[in-house]
């Protein structure tokens, strides 16, 4: 990118901060918005401004929101009464478009990592066993991922949960080991609620 | 995409424009931007306004400029006697990193494609001649694609410019360095007999 002007240079920049995209890939990325019209570009750089105003946590379930609380928080047609414990938003939008799942979420953000110094106080945790103790929960789906870390936050909230008096149950593992639920087709996502197991 | 937010989703089709970025890559992207800080976004933002407002065309060689005249038309080093021709302002970039020539430059922004509907009126060619007509201009080597279009495109600009009797040259088609033989496609292998040289 040596020979290119400055502000063609700070946007490669930029981009090549994104997951995934290399210097080669910035600068195609650049030269790509050069080309296109002004109005492409505009609503690129306000789509980002904007996402990054508007969106927040819910104050309830921690999911992505525009607003205190979030879509599925608000929608009345789910079942308060069974909460699914996941690590990520994009866990819980994966199991939204299996469309196997009608009651609300917890996301933690994360999942706990030693190594990582992420501890359960760097998690939503404490924020989950209040709703569970205070909402006459009947069951708690944990669908945090199949990975090392996924599977001590869920043996953690199993013993916290169960102190509580309430049923716990892990999604079954029909999701491939090391995976993450994002890139899990619906089918799989669909079977893996259906024989989620007590533990 | 479905269970996103308004606001994230907007980001997700805006990112989805981008040449090689389908939906999962955008929605990867986008939640990324979610969780970068504040002033990262922003910084990306800006960069594409900042980049789509400052940069235009140089008005001597049409190569990306901040302004009226490029940095390499504005270099007094530089031989004006000797222009090389190329498509794209990408070509520019790869040849001055090279380091392999001290010339100037004249992007034609395209190539010859009647099926796309581009024509010699689409091209910088009229600017192209008239520049070679008014500056005592020794040499033009064409640095067009090795490509159907870009041959097309070689073969019109060393017709006008042999009409203004000013030599025209052709940079070597052949075998990359570093290559293989056994990968190499015929129509390059080909070529490379053609175009052997004496040692």
């Amino acid at each position: 990118m040596t020979g290119y002007a400055l502000p063609i240079k700070r946007l490669i920049k930029e981009l090549g901060k994104l997951p995934g995209i290399g210097e080669k890939t910035a600068t195609r990325l650049a030269t790509h918005i050069l080309r296109a019209s002004e109005d492409d570009a505009r609503r690129l750089a306000e789509c980002v401004m904007d996402m990054k105003a508007r969106i927040r946590l819910c104050s309830v379930c921690f999911n992505l929101s525009e607003g205190d609380h979030c879509e599925i928080c608000t929608d009345t047609s789910r079942d308060r009464k069974v909460i699914c414990v996941v690590e990520e938003p994009d866990s819980l939008i994966a199991i939204e478009e299996s469309g196997s799942f009608r009651g609300v979420y917890h996301v933690l953000h994360g999942a706990l990592s030693p190594l990582d110094g992420v501890g359960p106080e760097n998690l939503r945790i404490q924020e989950f066993l209040r709703r569970v103790g205070e909402n006459n929960v009947e069951e708690v789906i944990i669908a945090t991922n199949p990975s090392v870390q996924g599977e001590a936050t869920a043996l953690l909230i199993n013993k916290c949960v169960k102190d509580l008096g309430v049923k716990v149950t892990r999604i079954a593992l029909g999701v491939p080991v090391g995976g993450d639920l994002r890139y899990t087709d619906r089918m799989t996502l669909a079977k893996s609620m259906e024989f989620r197991r007590g533990i």
